[in-house]
Formats: C-alpha cells, structure tokens, sequence
C-alpha cells in the first residue's frame, strides 16, 4: 500500500474545489506517489466547512483556518482564499512546518509577497504558487520545443490574456474595482502570462507598461455611481534575456473572451502560437519544410505529450481546465518527495513575477521604462 | 451525511480507469447524490487487480470477477471488459441484482445484446451504457436548441467519426482485423454518432451503406501477411422520423483524426455544427439575422450550459474527455435514485442502437436499403 | 505585338461578367498568349446588350445571339445563359467554326448533352465547360500532391457542398423548384465537386443517391403555395476505380454555407483536407512526422502554387473567385493554342460528369447501385 | 458612350501590375464612371517598357518617366516605383496638372513627404496613396458597425502586422536592410495598420516604441556578414482620441506569417476580430445575446457588403487581393469625379501616417512616450 499525506484545504469556492478534485484524483490518475488523505477544511464558518467537508470527502471541517494548519493529520495545506489573506495564512502553515500549495497571486502588496519568500525559504518545506496554466502537457511540448531548438534562436513574442467579466459597463461596482484589490487586470490577470514567460524563457528584465480604464465609473446597488479605481486594461512592452522582446496585452473587458490567453513565439527557424482557449491545440511552424507544402501544423494533444497519457491512452480526446490542476498537485507531490525537477512555481520563483508586476505598474506610472 | 452506494468495477484499462476517476470525483463535483464507496474491484489476475485497486483506490481486489458481482458491498457494476465479456457480465450482474453500467457496444451479437436486454428488463435494475459522448453540454445544448425550435424543422443531418489508429498499411494484424471483433468501423465507431441521434432525433428507420477495406491485408508478427476481415470505413446514408435524412461516415484508417465526431444538422431556420476534437466549442447559425452580420457563432462552453457549471465556474475554460463520464455517472446514479429523466441510454435504448448497426451491415452485403 | 483572339459573349448576368473580366484580364496577368479583342455581345434585347458592351469594353452589341456567332471578327464564343440554351447555342457556334467557353452544366437533358458531345467532335475546335473550381491553384497542388504519391494510395473521399439560398422555407416558388430546371442540388451542385473528382481521381463508376426536399411546397406571388418538384438535398454513395469509395452530400438549404465545396481524401500516408470557402487554404496532414509534432498543417495560397504568382509575387495575399475564371481563360487560350496539357474539361469529359449525374438520379428512383 | 480618362503608369512589377489590372478591369466591374484609356507607360528603359506596355495594354511606352507626366493623353499617373522616388515623381505629375495614385509609403523622408502634400494641396488635382487595405468590403463592414456603434463605445485596439520574408537568418543582405530604405518594419508594415486605423478611428495622438533587430548581422554575396541597419520587428504602444488606446506589433521576420494583418477592437457591447490572411471573414461578437448562444460569429463577406456585389453577386465565394485595388481604383475615379465621401487616402491625410511613424521612430530611440 501507499504511502499516505494528509490535506488541509482553505477555501471551497472555485479554486478550493478545483484543489480538492486535484487532490481526490491525483493517484489513481497517475498511480504513484503517495495517498491523499482528505483530512480538514475550513471554511468562513463551520457550517458552511461541514457542508463543503461532506461534498469533498474531507474527514473534519472547521469555520476556523488555524485550526487547519495546527491539526497534525494535515501536511500539506491548500490555501484558496481571497488574495489579501494569502500572505498570513502560508506564512503560518509554513511555520507549523506543513508545505504550502498557494493559489496566485501571492498578495496584493510586494511586501507580503517577500515575507512569503522569505518564510517558505526559514521552513525548508515545499511551497508553491497554483500556476495551473505552465502544466498543459501541450506548454511543456512548448519548452521541448525550444530545449530543442526546433524554432532556433527566439526573438519575438506577443501574450493576450483576455475575459470579459468585466465588460459590461453597467455591471455593479465591486471589489475588482477597488484599488485595495490590486492594480486591475495586471495582477489578475498579467502573472497567468508571466508564468509561462517564467518557464519558457526565464524572467522578465525590464518593461513598459500603459494602463488603462474602459469605463470612469460603475453604478453601485444604491443607485449611485462609483468611479473605478484599477485598471481592466495594461497593454506591455517587455524584454528578457538573449534578445527577446515582447509586448503583452490584457483585458478584464474584452466582450466574447472568456478565457483567452494567446501566446505567439517567433525564432530564427519557425513559430509557435497557442491559445488556451483551445489549449488541446498548438500551432507549429517550421522553416525547413518544402516550400508547396509549408504552413501552421496544429498539432491535437495526445498520449505523446506526458503526461496526457496518465488521463486518456487516446489521442485528441481533451484534457480540462481541472485537469490540469491534477498535474500541479502530482508535480507538488513529486516536489514535496524530493524530485529537483518538479514542474512548479515556488515562492521564490513567484516572486520574481509579483516583482515584475509591481515594475509594470511603476512603468506606467513613471512613463518610463523600468528594470525589474 | 450522504448515502453511500457501492461501486464494483470489472476492467481497469482504457475504460476502467475513467470509470474510476467518475466514481472518485462525482460527488465532490456535484455535491448531491449518494457517495460512492469504491468497494471491490476485478482484473484478469489477483496481482494486477491488487495493483489497480491501490491506484485506484477501492478497498478490496480480485482475480475473479464473479467475486466483485456476490460482494453484498457492491450496489451498481461497472463493467469496462472487451465487448465480448459484456453479455455475461452484466447479465450475471442483473440477477445478482446490482445496477450495471457497461461500457459501449453492447455485444458482438445482436443475439447478445438481445440477451442484455431482457435480463435489464427482468431484473428491475438501472442498466445503462456507457455512451459518454452525449454527456457533453454542449450536445445538451444542441438538445435544447432543437427542443426550442431554434433551427427550425430539421431536414437533413451528416456525421463523421474518424481516427487514425488504424490508418497505417504497416500496422500489425490485431484482433481489431479479425472478424470476431465485428464489422470493423461499422460498429467500434457507428454507435457513437448514433447515440448522438438517438438523443436528438430518435431512431433512425432505414439505412444504406457501403463498407470497404482500405488495406487488403497486414503484416503479422510472424512475417507473413494476413487478410483483413473487418471493414475500417463505412458509408451510410440514413432516414429518421419526421422527414429528416442523413448522412454517416466512418473511418479508423483516417490519418489526422484523433477523435473527430463531426454533426452538422441542417434545419428551416438555422444549422448547428459541432466536432468532438473542439468538444468544448458548437457553432450556430441562426437565419433570422441581419444580412450583413450574419454567420456561424462560436460559443464556448461556459456555466450557462448545465452541468459545466459544477465543475467551473468561468466560461470558456474547457471540460476534458474524462470528465464527461463524470457527467454520465451522475446521470446514472440520478437513474438509480428514481430520476425519471436521467440522460442515459440503457440497454433498452442501446438495443435500437445495435440494431441499427446489425441492419447497416445488411444492407451492405444484400446492396439495397434495409429497414431497422 | 501579341497576336489577337476575337471574343464573343452571350449572356452578362453573372457569369456572363465573369467572363468579361476574365476575358478583359488575362493577357495582363499571364505576359502571353492572344490578346482578346472584346467583338461581340449579346443579351436578350438590344438596348441591355448595348448597356453591357459599353460596361464591359465590347465593340458591337446584338439582341440575337446569333449574329455573335456569324461574326467573322469572333473566334471564340462564351456561352453564359441559362442552362436549357446551351445546347442550341453551343452546336451553332461550333458548327460555324467558333471555339466554345460554355458555362456549366452542358444541358439539362442528358440527351442534348450527348449532341454537344457529338458536335464538338465533329467540330475540330476547342469546346470546354466553365468548371473554375478546378483552376485553383491548391486544387492543382492537390493533384500534384497526388500524383507525387504524397499521401500514399487514396482509399476514401468525401465531398460536400452547400448554400444557403433556398434555406427559407417561406422564399418564393422559382424555376429552381421546377422539374424543368433538372433534378435540383445534384446537377445544380453536384457538377461542381464532380469536376472536382474527374481531375483528381478519373471518372466515377457507380453510384447510389438519395435525394430529398425540405420543403414539401413553397409560396407563389399568387398567395398560393405550390408544389416543389425539385429536390433541394441529395446524398450519395459512389465508387470510383482503384478502390477508392466516397460519400457526397449536397444542400442548396444549408443555412449558413455560403458557397462551401468541402473535400477530404484519405490516404495510406496522409490526408488532404478543402473547403472553398477557405479557398486560399489547404489542409495536408503526413504520416511519417515526428508523433509530438504531427498535424493537419494549413498552406497559404503563395507563388509557389502556379499560377498564383502571375498575379501576386506575395504568399498569403488572397486569389478571388473571378481569378479563377482568368487562369480558366487562360487554359482555353492554351487549349485553343494547341497544348495537349490544358487544364480544362471538355465537352467529351463533361458529358461524362452529366452521366454520372444522371445514373445518381436513376439510382435514387430506383433504390439501388447503378453503374455509371 | 463613357467619358474616358487617360491612364499612364511609372513603374510595372508588383504593384505596377496591380495598378495595371486594376484599371483594366474597373469598368467591367463597377459599370459606372469614365472607361480608363491605358495611354503610357514607363519603365527604366524602353525594352522592358514595350515588353510591359505589350502585355498590360498600354498604347505608348517609354524608358523615360517625365513622358508619361508629359504626355497629354494622360490625365492620372500612377507611381509605383521605389519609395525613394515617390516624391519626385509625383510632385513632377501633380505640378504638370495630372491626377495622382501614388504607392505607399508616401516618401522614406519626412520632408519629401511634406512636399508631396504641399504639392497636392496646390495642385487642386486628386492625390491618393495605395491604401489598398481600407478598400476591403468588410473592413468598410467595421466602418459601418463602429458608426452604428453596433460594439458601443470602443476603448482597446490590438493591430499585428506580421510577414516573413526576411525571416531566413542566412536570408543575403539587400536594400531592406540598409537604413536608406527606412526604420524597417515600422515604415514598411507600420503605415498599413495604420491605415486601417486612421478610417476607422482617425488619427494617433501619442506612442511609445521599441523597435529591435532579430539578426544583428545578415551575409552578404561576397561570402562576408554585414551589420543588418534597420528593425524588422516593433512594439508599439500607441493612443487615440476618445479614450481610445492600443497595441500595435510588427514583424517582418515572422515564420509562417504571409500576410497576416490582425485587427482586434474591444467595446463596451462587442468587439470585432479581422485577419488579413482570412480577409473574407470578419469575426463579430455582440454583448447582448442570450447567454447560452453568444460567440464569436465569422462573417463572410458577400453581396450585402457593397461593393463585393458589383464583383459576385453570390456571398462567401471570395475576393482577392487584386480586386481591392480595383475598389480602390474606382474610388480614386469618383474622387476625381468630384465625389466628397471617396474612400481614399489623400497626400494631406497620408502625412499625417508619415509623421505617426516617424513619432515611433523617435519613442524609440528617446525611450519615452512622444505625441505625434
């Protein structure tokens, strides 16, 4: 029989759901590593925890986080919370030496990011940030590609990252709207890019942000109106290392997008794009080809591209948006038993995209560039 | 607390694995139903099935599938054995009085299948086939769209199922070569599109088809060549009730496809059209628009097409192939909770499937149309 | 200085302008061949055909078609008016020594077909049909893919093609809904990926159709409704040689198909996908591509696929329609020139294409596999 | 009998032949205006002039420019020889009284530009630049849908203009490389998008650029390397009126790119998606759908987008790239017909683009925003 660990989970709302059936389908998807042990959940009170505990299959539930991170039975702890109470909450389960799988964005102020950094590194436990997205098998066919150099020396690329759930002009006024909540869709959205930037290429050197405001003000449920304060919009020039430039555009109000996150690489010898809107495709360009026959293949995810293999033996068949969560987890189990090459975006690393979302702002700010 | 329900399952491959993660992920999706309590669990040997039953998760594992059958903790069957284990299986299942669900095609023989029904008959029991294409929302969302007269009178349907796992001259002679497998894509695919049908439209009433052979012959292990007896591509023309036509091709020797299902349904005020390789994607033409802005609309599967909702709640993220059997296992367990419109096809209904089938290859080999 | 061709044009509606312009265009886009001296026109009256030669560059205009083809300054006739005066006027013309550019299809009784056939031969001078679709460019490239054995050994096809403009049910009665006008989609349509066929793979030898009516009757101007005698739909299994079997559906009540003529052929080493639609593109998958990077890749129209780049240097710019009347226009000045490898279909190859029309119909009110 | 109008022509490769085709082919196709009499044509000598005057059906041919400009059968020229002699050229015409369609861009110097529209403006003739672009049906179709504000008010732009012929690393040095032919992609690509930009939103008031090299050096045919000079790649972020802002990128090293030009607006009740490789569709999304059937609709152009009607009158056959310049030809013709709503881009509104990409030149080069 396996090996055991136990699972605390905080949070049950779309991201706490979506660890929970990571954490529920993990072994038998990849028949290894050890069990989970569905162990305690909390929630913003109990009753809602018991109810949630039920649906999930956790043994106990409880309305109070703290208790979560002290139980024993709990050795890893799943935070889903709203981004401001991220930073206390890691911090302490890293402190009662649990690891540490954390939604993104770390936190709303690069101040907490750092004492997150710096906490996961004090406990010499794993603690990782849910970058779901750099886990499609068809992004690592991405770094493949380029470890091979199939597309020769990279010097171009372009990232949209666009929804539209905020579009709308006379939806209400909400928290998303606040500044509390952060700079707008550079935070919300703009770290979903900047991982899969982060695992291809490495990190971002310097930027040149322009933010923007679609709509001066929302109505409120009092029937007044309240002047937004972030910014749905950020349109990006960056650079990185070895010559590569790209711009990067963002939009929380880009009416028919609902999950847009397009991704165009050029290099010397072909191209690459992909759009996670249809994230079982990538498209591929390769110079050498015959000049008649020459174009975009669009390659179907299949059993070819680990590990798509552990979910379905048939190619083309589509993995989900969840699914992909089912292979983070495997890779924190993976980095929690010692693997040195578990696909993950630890704190540390993390930081260094919550950095490069503060310079983005600044830049724009400034109207000038910024080092990161 | 919720009910429990106990889960037996026969076959751990391909088919056996994806019943286990819906078994495992359902309730936490869903949140309502009984749980399923992962109870026994057969393979060919005792050491694989031990083997399975710790990946998978279920507490006891057996050699002999008959055990998985008299265990008093086993409440509903899943069975996910080779198509010619199906008969026996589940109708030993139906008189031990536990609910089956048993994968697609029913059975080699249309003798079989017959058998399988009545013993669902006989036995009171929910017995349903494991037809998990239907499942999609999206096809729910076709189902409605036709339910609202969006299109119109239908007149005239065409659907394609096409892979390549069969594609290569040079592949080895296998048992899907043989003729004790069947007709070939006839019935391995056709019953696929079919169940699409049959939950749109409803029988279908007389068939013309031709099957054919693109390779004559395969290599054998040996190094001699043998003669291929099933026939990889299949062309139907069909009629249904109510003035509607149709078109079906089939083909496993399709190079390029992967797991295409394409629909495209032609109706007095509109056309919908849909491919399983974009399964999160439907395009609808509605006639009654402006001229100069009219077109196919690609909607993307969002939370407004039930039950895409239970496992995300942002549009356009995308469901994977597994969790359509997810979908189909809630369907199964309402059926088995007294649900009178469960969206299921059980043996009844995949009887007429079968048939259809059975009178497709008739009219092949007699050359003219048949009746189902 | 060029020699010069005297050219005369029975009919202007929109075929008739078409070849105007092709006409017009064709010694411009090649550098070659005969420049066409604009003679004659003719149209029903004399005052339209007056109109028309001063829009169209022509010298004379004639409300009797017959003093185009007693012109001594015409050398060659194109014929674009409706379909039941092609034969009398096509024999005319050949019979006093004119080459004919007749529009498709030759005549709507098979019989009348047969005497162009005849007078054709009799004639010595170049007769060919207006089939522009096989001018494309990646048409051509498809064969030259064929012929080069680039997907192996073809085994299966299959064609659709559809419109939209008898889609509404509620659109007045026409001569389109009259038996005098043919059968309906099949000869109105079916011609097209016929051609499509005969230049790809050589000439159908069997055939099984069904064809059918959406619309039972339609309105007349009168406020009355009358009956449709044509058949708006047809399906059809057929065989051609060489083992290659194939399915055709044809829809002139497609909503939302605009001018689709969709081919896929599939091949022991590959497959070839079409849509006019897209008729810039072309779909090619090979089977021996590395398994991760296998794909349908999607050629650009570009100089490199003859004659795209008498018109354009640059790929990726985009061939129109009428462009394809000029390269037809050009083939025929090639044919008239005396080149046994013009690209056309003549009058003795279109009879076959009408042949194979009509064993459809016969195997449709026959119910059984007609050879053709 | 038509008016006539006297047509020379400086100038016959790519788009000399594509003027040539144009103004053969205008009458035919629109059937109004004066019928263009192709009078004279120069080239750099008069061999290739006679060669060209032979096949595009001019009467007279000459080696030297100023008897075009010169001749008084000629009353508009078209210029479509290297950018570096667009000035000369067309102040020579416009100061000898004759008409002008002068190529994009209008002069690789800001002050030849200058003069140009200095020229214009005195010389009360028409002066237009070949915007070939702005003339496509469908993206008048954008025109009309912002002017009925079908997407509401916009507030995001992304334009992309990507090719690549100058991809090849190993590809020879030649003129595009050398800083007298301009910035590189910004001056090559850039002013089409900005074309497109200027008739749909108006002028660009601020950017912000970053132009980069992905080859710093190129070989040369004596077997040595030189320094490439100019930028084949840009970022643009840029700023409209109307609270309007946008991204802006540029290749010309893009593998797999032909001719791509990719359009995305985003309002505040739709947006609109465009790509010339597709140029027959345009993708459309409106806000207000029912929820369940809202998506992207592709719309293919067709008769209902004047003035596709007067090439085809059937939707989705497709128009070419040549034709856009016979839409452009005609506008040119009814400008000179005194029409006030021509859809061209004359000299005065052409500088204003010059001076929007010399603004970018200079962002770049000064790191910081700068107003046009």
């Amino acid at each position: 029989m396996a090996a055991t660990i136990g699972v605390g989970l905080i949070g049950t709302g779309y991201m706490g759901k979506c660890h929970a059936l990571a954490w529920g389908g993990v072994r038998a998807v990849f028949g290894e590593g050890p069990r989970p042990v569905l162990a305690h959940l909390a929630e913003v009170n109990a009753d809602l925890a018991a109810r949630k505990a039920d649906e999930f299959g956790f043994a106990r539930a409880t309305g109070d986080w703290r208790e979560v991170i002290a139980d024993p039975a709990v050795d890893v702890v799943s935070i889903t919370t709203p981004n401001a109470f991220h930073a206390e909450m890691a911090i302490a389960a890293l402190e009662a030496g649990k690891h540490v799988w954390c939604e993104k964005p770390m936190a709303v102020a690069l101040a907490d990011a750092e004492r997150m950094a710096v906490a996961a590194k004090a406990s010499g436990r794993v603690a990782i940030l849910g970058y779901n997205y750099i886990q499609n098998p068809l992004i690592r066919q991405i770094g493949t590609l380029l470890a091979e150099d199939a597309i020769g020396q990279v010097n171009h690329v372009r990232l949209e990252m666009d929804e539209d759930f905020m579009a709308d002009p006379e939806a209400l006024f909400y928290w998303k709207s606040e500044a509390s909540s952060g700079y707008g869709a550079l935070d919300d959205f703009g770290v979903h890019p900047l991982s899969l930037v982060q695992v291809l290429f490495g990190p971002v050197t310097r930027v040149m942000a322009q933010l923007s405001k679609p709509y001066a003000d929302r109505p409120t449920r009092e029937g007044t109106r309240r002047e937004v304060e972030t910014f749905d919009v950020a349109s990006i020039l960056f650079e990185m290392g070895a010559g590569i430039n790209g711009v990067m555009a963002l939009s929380r109000s880009a009416w028919g997008r609902k999950g847009r996150i397009a991704l165009q690489i050029f290099g010397s010898r072909g191209s690459i794009v992909f759009d996670q809107e249809r994230f079982n495709e990538l498209q591929l360009y390769l110079a050498g080809e015959a000049a008649s026959t020459q174009g975009f293949r669009t390659i179907l995810a299949g059993p070819q591209h680990a590990p798509y293999d552990r979910f379905i033996p048939a190619p083309g068949h589509g993995l989900g948006f969840n699914e992909l969560k089912t292979i983070e987890c495997h890779e924190l189990l993976r980095a929690i038993g010692g693997a040195q090459d578990a696909r993950v975006i630890d704190f540390a690393t993390g930081l260094g995209i919550e950095r490069t979302v503060h310079a983005m702002a600044r830049s724009h700010h400034e109207e000038r560039w910024v080092a990161v």
